[in-house]
């Protein structure tokens, strides 16, 4: 899967990354054993992380019960079944978050909203800190179609992620589509998707970056907590701010 | 301009940032001597940068001779003057990019855009290690607008920067709207803006985060310079690549 | 639920639309019988429809067992059960349709997306002219949220609904959020959510505009059939198009 | 030009069109006399509309002096010269408005935004009947860009169209682009787009429906005034809203 240039550069060089943990999510609309596009393209960076050391965790978001809503656990809410809180265990002992998705009409799946509704659910969550849960991770995303639409769809992707507290390496959107109109997807005979000079390039970056940032962060212990505390912000409001009706 | 608590987080800290250059470019439609409200939210922002000791210059882009295309210098190009070689050295020397716009009919302005491609103009410029030369840099923003906008502003925005190289820190945006429809804005009297705890919060965490990854990156030499650098790609790609057109 | 002048309009007018067709998808994540704040405002339009003898189907999506996907009939692709099929049959009697969506992360809900992804499933079917099958319907959208990002959702949904045959009469979108920030929603006490002039305005607009293109398109039998017949463009091009390809 | 389908469907049909005008934005980057891939393929549909004996005026809106700015004369602002007014006229005696775009970093082009913006300027314009300005006519967009975006770019176009009061018409929007990555624009040798079944079936459909769209709503003397009034809403809320701070 991953060519000469792309496998020598997991084999020279000082890092150390075996401690790093990622999660996958392939938001693909359609269940196993069918064929993924996204994750065809997924597997170029998980291949590279693996090779790194990096454990990743895969999860077709399609196969699994992720019930639907915006808060942590939807059995509270009137759904029978709710696989997320285990789900969410995964992001949670995660370093990197990677979303794949799949394009239709131009946007990312349904399945991948439906996912990232499920992140922003636990979004009230604070670490020891009292900075968002989600500070000190990294996120990118991946996106495959037949015709147009990467880079709306990793817009609103990254987006959320950084909203949510992630850092945004450099570069971290990659993806691929062919000439605009139907056609081949990635993984299909002669797509051109896998010898696409700049879709493996995009993608090596993405995922050389996502290390690089994530070893910093785990280094450095997260991101500095000062300025950035919602603890102390909602305490300190309600002694200094200058409206006056949180005085 | 900044509450008793954005003051005091500037005072009791164990970092310096007085090494780090900061640029902020106001894309508001309006020429100077014009109030513009998106310089009002920016201003909290800048005022906490330079509390800290980080060296700020404001681009206000409409009062700027910056013309239109996505060349480094179009005076090569069919235009008369162009100011944008001279403004660029500003961002490369900074540390920190913050792009500020406002929002008309929910988009960024045609200022933001102008700005953004000539930023991109100049991606194919390469620093010493062959990365990108926006790399070691961190981006932010700030929308502001009397209705609604601010979310679909900021994605655009954030996603340009980091895919120009910029590390995009968590919740790297902020911005004000009030209630839809037509209103007061940011700075008119009674808009509530600059007594909205959500929109002050978050531009003080941006700002923060803004400082911290770059003393971060900057610590660092910038981003590690393996797996993510454009020369040894181009090079490697013709040693060694599944596409056979490139061996 | 209607203010008088928005009654008034009701009474005194020349036209009649009550042979005529709605249906809304009301994409709420919230299962009934929790309160939809998105029902809320659809409501407003959906009032003035049947004051006028419009036959409104209103279809809350989450209640229903809509599968995930791009085909026709997912039991077909290994789900065990499917509404849309009959959920379809409404669309297809209809005149007008609406989707309404609440905002979450500044994005239309991952429900939203689903419905349209299977409207899209259908988008291969051909009427009896040989043009896509949603050719002589119109569409609008309805957005609430707490915060932000009408607009941006109404961008997607309409797009949608123009790219798979719909006519977008003018001002097809309405929607109400309040000032930024975490705030009260539209249903809820004192949001200014139904007292607001704008949204109630665009929704009675929209809802008028969506009456009358409707009326226009059944009087005159649909769109005119030339120039836009997918059967006769595929013929067509075996024959004359510039592609060598296709000759 | 055109292919023999597309010339033959010029001929053979019982509408007489030759009472519509239209205006092209030509939102390129590039000033004359510098190839414009844009207006490549906006040809396609100019010529279908002039071969039905439409008027069609073309604008390369980077030629013009047009100011920044959403005031409808900006010379009122502080700009030396403006000459929007003048091209406005064209709009205001047309039937039919396209906006054609390159795409830039997955955006539409700034001068596009400076169009809208200019055409957002006028908004607040009534006709006759009290209705916007700008009902009774119809918009679509042309995009090109060379590796994606040309449904998210198309998607804020047609937004903002219908926002102002256009009808679109279905699939109103048509573009091309390449496989990902940098490669041939539109008109380059070989770039496949002039022979693009897809796109030239898209552009044909658009230019038809807007003819046909636009037909019906002349010869209704536009959208029916009832229910749309910007100037008996006014009033109206004066009398009977539920709001009480209106009564």
């Amino acid at each position: 899967m991953l060519s000469e240039f792309q496998e020598k550069l997991c084999e020279n060089h000082p890092w150390d990354f075996s401690d790093l943990r990622a999660v996958f999510f392939n938001c693909t609309l359609k269940r196993s054993p069918k064929r993924s596009h996204t994750e065809g393209l997924m597997k170029v960076s998980q291949e590279i992380l693996e090779k790194n050391g990096v454990e990743v965790d895969v999860i077709r978001a399609v196969d699994r019960d992720i019930a639907t809503g915006v808060y942590p656990d939807m059995t509270e809410y009137g759904w029978e079944s709710d696989e997320w809180p285990q789900i969410f265990e995964k992001v949670r002992a995660s370093n990197i978050v990677v979303i794949g998705t799949p394009i239709w009409l131009g946007e990312r799946s349904s399945v991948c909203s439906r996912v990232i509704e499920r992140l922003y659910a636990m979004s009230a969550e604070l670490n020891e800190e009292g900075q968002y849960a989600y500070y000190g991770r990294v996120g990118g995303c991946v996106v495959t179609g037949n015709e147009d639409g990467v880079k709306h769809c990793a817009t609103s992707i990254l987006y959320s992620l950084q909203h949510l507290g992630f850092v945004i390496p450099p570069q971290a959107d990659c993806g691929w589509v062919g000439e605009i109109g139907p056609g081949p997807s990635y993984l299909d005979e002669d797509s051109g998707g896998p010898q696409n000079e700049f879709t493996q390039r995009n993608t090596t970056f993405m995922t050389w970056n996502l290390m690089h940032l994530a070893r910093m962060l785990k280094d450095a212990g997260g991101i500095p907590a000062h300025g950035n505390q919602r603890s102390l912000w909602d305490a300190g409001c309600h002694e200094g701010h200058v409206n006056p009706e949180h005085r």
